[in-house]
């Protein structure tokens, strides 16, 4: 199977059966996410595996009444950087360099280059920026789930303040960017799963400069 | 190979060898861009596919001296909506519910519900929105490269301005999200390619909440 194989099976399943992920795909799906690429290399945000039955309940109330959070195992929750500190930056370099045995000394310039620039940005630039590099890593996770045949639907729409409370992401300088509940599609009864899938034309989404 | 081979060997490439990718493959990463999920199925970006030679001379001024614009063909551009428009939404939807030969009155409620939101949201969320639709359709892309080893190299740093103008892309209503040069990496040359690949450990990644 292909990575367009695959593309074609998943879609966002609007209702999960409620059998639990086994771990070892959980693994599997984290891992990918954990392996996508990011600006610098910063990978400026954080994955939560949840299985807490309690926490599942809490947040289900957080999505507006749709049900995938209620009935996943586990929920993923990708929280993004609210900030871009100094500290933070430093840290990713020190490692990088230390993994790849390289004097600080090669990245120095760098470094404080990217510092300097992100100084000059407001907060809002920084959330934005983390997100769009947490939404790279939630793109991993989605198609390594679709390799194996787990469902999973992406929500961007949750009242992120109670979920920044539940798991107590301000605290972190954190804040959810994605929720990514896991599990199986109820094809009994997700009508969603009925409707062929809809995509732009390649005539309307493409354009070739040759 | 699964993806998780496939994430271990990409890599940013910071040299391409000036090697044309045949425009089967090329077809193949697209169409993964195209069959990437999105919020409520919109879509809001736009891809490029740029071989000319004067286009991909004059957006090479505009990456800072990196080289892989100069020797890439073609450079995939992401270009995402600048603006959620009603004309916009009311399209995606008419043309959604034509695919699934379902009556316009299904998603009325909903598409409703949703050109209310984006008229009250200001024109830099939508920008932001867009950007990480545009960010889940360019991580297909990577990996359906990578899948064929073929490599590309993200990039966001870049003046987007000078971008914007050389592609025409604000007439459209648009904006460069995300460059991708698509290419061969340069092996001789690239420094970054004998380096191993640095990621943050797990247990510095994931926190798990069961």
């Amino acid at each position: 199977m292909s990575l367009l194989d695959d593309l074609r099976w998943r879609y966002a399943a609007k209702h999960l059966n409620g059998n639990a992920v086994p771990q070892e795909d959980v693994d599997y799906i984290v891992e990918a996410a954990r392996l996508a690429p990011s600006s610098s290399g910063l990978q400026p945000y954080h994955v939560f595996v949840i299985r807490n039955p309690e926490l599942l309940a809490q947040l289900s109330q957080c999505v507006y009444g749709n049900q995938q959070v209620k009935n996943c195992s586990p929920l993923l929750v990708f929280a993004a950087w609210n900030t871009y500190t100094e500290a933070r930056i430093n840290e990713v370099f020190e490692l990088q360099n230390r993994v790849r045995n390289v004097p600080d000394s090669l990245t120095d310039a760098y470094r404080t280059r990217l510092i300097a620039q992100v100084a000059k940005q407001d907060l809002s630039e920084h959330r934005h920026h983390a997100d769009k590099q947490a939404f790279l890593a939630a793109m991993c996770a989605m198609n390594a789930a679709a390799e194996r045949r787990i469902d999973c639907t992406p929500m961007e729409g949750f009242e992120a303040d109670k979920v920044d409370a539940i798991l107590g992401l301000a605290e972190l300088d954190l804040h959810a960017a994605l929720l990514l509940p896991l599990g199986y599609r109820d094809e009994e009864v997700d009508w969603l799963l009925k409707l062929p899938k809809y995509r732009r034309n390649s005539a309307d989404f493409i354009t070739h400069l040759d």
